[in-house]
């Protein structure tokens, strides 16, 4: 792992995430770019390989005999890419966080070297993990929904309300750092994910977008706030909100997709339910292992339906089809059939997502399309 | 009645909603272009003094000394503002649906004349009669939500899911002919709604809008979606969503405001409820009546917390603060304090969204402001 | 009408509901028994044929030409049987307020005389006019459930939390002492309510019941709690709850019902929608009116689905059907198929009811049959 | 470990929840009674250290120098308390399935056998492990609800509603066999949590209990559904409600708790959610780390709220606070404060609860006291 130490969020979460289907050891890591709090962090973690270095890390292990078969990045966005370069030109398998890197250019570069070294790639866009999620996209692949017309997407939490990057909190203050986060805020830290998820469930392209960003915050260098309009290739539309000061709302991620034949409607923060409203019968609620749940949702489920999984579950699982992945890769047989799990194409989309919105809302939110 | 015979739908609404309080008689009527049927409609209703003639009604019902005091205006749209001009320059008071007219043009002629003619003018915007959509509207005011940054509504149906209007369904077959519905489809019918709630409860107003409107239907000949982002003069913004393609959707009309302080939930599908949600506090759940719900609910509700009221209800507050307006007009009186309730401004600025909406979506989703 | 003067609650109630469909005229009532209360709540109401008797008032009424054809009682439970009695042996039709009487031998005598003078009588068991409620009964009784098995049915309130009839609260003051309500409180108030609703839709007889009731509040004479088993004939088993001191339940009456094939279930403070869960599919979410949404449920309602009916449209369905039944009684007709409201049997049972709680928790929760 | 191979479910569970604070490492297991399925479930977990007999695993690991510290007990109930017997009369620690053990006798023996050793003693009742289910503990002991008067509690399923142990469904195959599962059906498998969770949330101690249990099932040797009523030592009430027939029910267990000053709400499909009604204001609703969530949630919590957390993260805080006791037995420090998990009281409660349900019904529902 790289990144993760004392005081990081994510970090922890990813060790969880790797440990509940007992597919990863965390043997080394990198865990701060200050040298002492990355040798007290693996002393905390009881992680014996402990460096601070992350090119000497990649170096080191990728020399060592019993060395890392995948290293987790969960540093600041702007980190990502070179951490990233350093392991997997060495042929070492990367894990890393969202979004892809801080800038678009940033992506394509390491998109591409990502792509010739014939590593594997997962990015944890962790909500596609969620098995409802899994259901929604098969019944849109399946044709359950007909044509889709509509894709309705939020990301909405409140957490940003007031000016806390001021007073030091370490999250507020560099995902509010351009030079950390990239240029967008709330565009980069969640309107990504909220993008990702629509593509991911509905299998749709966009085609042009319009955005209008803003910072409500005085004194706030990046968006906390965007109105986007979507147009997707082949005729469907939607719209995407992204905030992080509206108050009452902690996670509020929210995909509602319809189509000729009917609609889906799923929420983060109750993420084991599907509502599927087939035009002209009533609603239904399909539950995590339910009846009507099908073996999309079972591959990524643990408990039977009632017992909820949630938020640390649905990252588990980018890990546990990464880990399919990766085992397949070292013992060169092919990947099983369904692992599926967000890599670069989603990782350089959502950067361009970014970057397309602040383009398209400098100039006043005019359609541009994504600069892929 | 003007309008409302047989067949017809938002007729029957209002003579309930008319009879709810106990403020109205109806006593006279011409309910249908066609004679037949508005004679018949007339027997089927016990009203004695029918008429097959809107402009007949209006100069014998103002020549009786037992004539009416208020006529409601239950047409197609495009009838609205001949039918109104009969009957307020005769000096008798309107009650009259939504939108106001069918165009900007109209509306604009109507309204003047209406001011002119200092008669009491409703326009039964009826979801502002919503005791919750009171008790929101006088929270905002209070100032309980701080200077406000974010509106989003959305009012979404799915009965034009499929080309009904082909198969002569009455409602769908007038409501999607530009002819007598205006220019906008889904955006007068039901944005105008969407646009005229958030108005009411925020105070805000409108500086420009960027507009995406669609007819999915193949052959529909006016928008059944519309994708809409506000920017209000003050520096809020919103963004409006209106749809009658999105199946699972009955009459979903939502309402979310968020301020510096705190945000507010409200959903028409279950009016008894508000969430408040104070920010860095747990989220509030006002019942209408309950604790927490003040007097501006008060005045609009009729039975305790826990038995729900509804549209009939809501709808019927219009007509009992109108009958408060126009009683205070018959006795020469002031109208009594608190008295609430959509008029020609609201009216005009409904079709001007709807022309704006229509505008802008013909200018690729170009920023227009209303032309008021 | 016979109570419903200046500070009673239930009778302004019944004065919405029975204007909602245009069935009835008010033009005669004894609003009191306060002589002056009586005479100014008529001029209130602008009722002309005031009363102060109401024995006077059936008397007078009855040799009238346009005298009333039918009372509406909404006195305190103690008078609904003297004042009944004076109107049904007169011919006069009868609606009135639930329980039918303070005493299970007082609602024995009720129910012979009314049954002998051949009177239209109908209790205001309000909760079975909701629609939602007309069609879990006819699904019930189509066999969608299969067998049934289960029922549970609570109806809980808060308002009694405290010793509020110390203060004078009206509603509280006559609610609490056993003279004027009966020997049951809440068991009476409410309980009855959720044991007619449980035998209004299930189409079960009670076998037995064994009762824990309860009065929480010191010095209350009359329990504000009960805890009831319920053994039906044919073997389905239940559970009833009422409560009056369950702080943050307004009118929290709901109902499930469980069958070998399938479950319903039902909550008043959300009537507009039907839970129905078939075994080992998914469940369904029927909305009054919408797909799914049967005959049963279509007679006694007027809006779309999406716009919420509420409390008094429920309530007005009682008023409804009976107008159709008394119709038909002047006339001479046949009453139309399908007609439903709740009558004398529904009183007896429920005071039935209610006297074998008490008898059975006096007995320590023996098991106890219903008196009838 | 012991049990849990091979088609078991529960075993699975507890591997996980062991893993997710990484505090255990599973390095031995006897996994099944039958020895080929042992080894095979070990060789499927890649556990070295395999035995087909728990004995010998006891005898075995305690005598090796690395041997394990505790052992985690997931067979079916009759076999808790030989196996565990096994273990702690060595001085190993114990996390056991609940219920205890089969049958009263055996509880009072084992309970009494565990006591002397002075082991760790972990009963997972694993619902009491939910973040929120700590805050509604915490919130009612300092007072907040004042005197509790009244607590429901369900556990509602439906995966028995048709005879599925008859088709060899392993699951129910036990579970329904009085030898293997114990007299108690519903009562046993689902009943002793709802109980366990009142105790534990309310802090009440129960005088007596009046069961009403039934086998709708034709044929099923065990009670699939229970009715019972409460009598709290102090004077609180309640009702518990068990079954495993009602459709649409997958893990409904529902607790709902209400004091002189207000109530609590908490539902376990939904466990980041807790309502609180104080008496007198809006309903609040406290989300897991969100506002109005206090240091017992966050003590059992790993992520921010509106990212959910389920069933086996709850789980897995019976294992974090097991093995907090468990490092300061091995340490011979004191347990940190704060520390909680249920243990041989509960399990001694949860067993005597089935043995009272059981004797009750089958004295027709009388009053009877645990036999404690």
């Amino acid at each position: 792992m790289v990144g993760g130490g004392r005081d990081a969020f994510i970090g922890a979460v990813h060790r969880i995430a790797a440990r509940i289907d007992d597919q990863y050891d965390l043997v080394a890591g990198c865990f701060s770019s200050n040298p002492e709090k990355a040798l007290a962090s693996a002393a905390d973690l009881g992680v014996a390989r402990a460096y601070t270095s992350f090119a000497e890390m990649a170096s080191k292990e990728a020399r060592r005999k019993d060395g890392i078969d995948a290293v987790a990045i969960v540093t600041p966005n702007h980190m990502h890419a070179p951490v990233a370069l350093q392991f997997l030109k060495r042929g070492i398998h990367v894990i890393c966080d969202k979004p892809l890197t801080a800038t678009l250019a940033e992506a394509k570069k390491l998109a591409k070297a990502a792509e010739a070294s014939g590593v594997v790639f997962a990015l944890t866009h962790n909500y596609t993990g969620y098995p409802m999620i899994r259901q929604a996209k098969a019944m849109i692949a399946g044709g359950e929904l007909g044509d889709l017309r509509l894709v309705n997407v939020e990301y909405v939490q409140d957490w940003l309300t007031e000016a806390v990057e001021a007073s030091g909190q370490k999250q507020a203050d560099w995902r509010t750092d351009p030079a950390r986060s990239g240029a967008g805020g709330s565009t980069g830290d969640i309107g990504t994910h909220a993008f990702n998820l629509a593509n991911f469930v509905t299998g749709l392209t966009l085609d042009s977008l319009a955005a209008d960003l803003t910072a409500f915050v005085p004194g706030r260098r990046v968006d906390d706030n965007g109105h986007v309009m979507l147009r997707y290739q082949g005729g469907a539309k939607g719209m995407l909100w992204c905030s992080q000061v509206a108050p009452g709302n902690e996670n509020a991620l929210r995909l509602r997709v319809y189509g000729t034949k009917g609609g889906l409607e799923w929420a983060q923060e109750d993420p084991n339910y599907l509502w599927f409203t087939p035009f002209g019968q009533p609603k239904r609620l399909i539950t995590r292992g339910g009846a009507g749940s099908g073996p999309e949702a079972a591959r990524v489920t643990r408990v039977p339906p009632g017992h909820p999984e949630g938020y640390l579950e649905g990252f588990a699982n980018i890990y546990l089809e990464a880990a399919r992945a990766i085992r397949a890769a070292k013992s060169g047989t092919t990947v099983p059939e369904g692992t599926t799990f967000p890599g670069l194409k989603d990782g350089l989309e959502g950067v361009a997502f970014v970057d397309a919105c602040v383009r398209s809302s400098n100039r006043n939110a005019a359609w541009v399309s994504l600069n892929l």
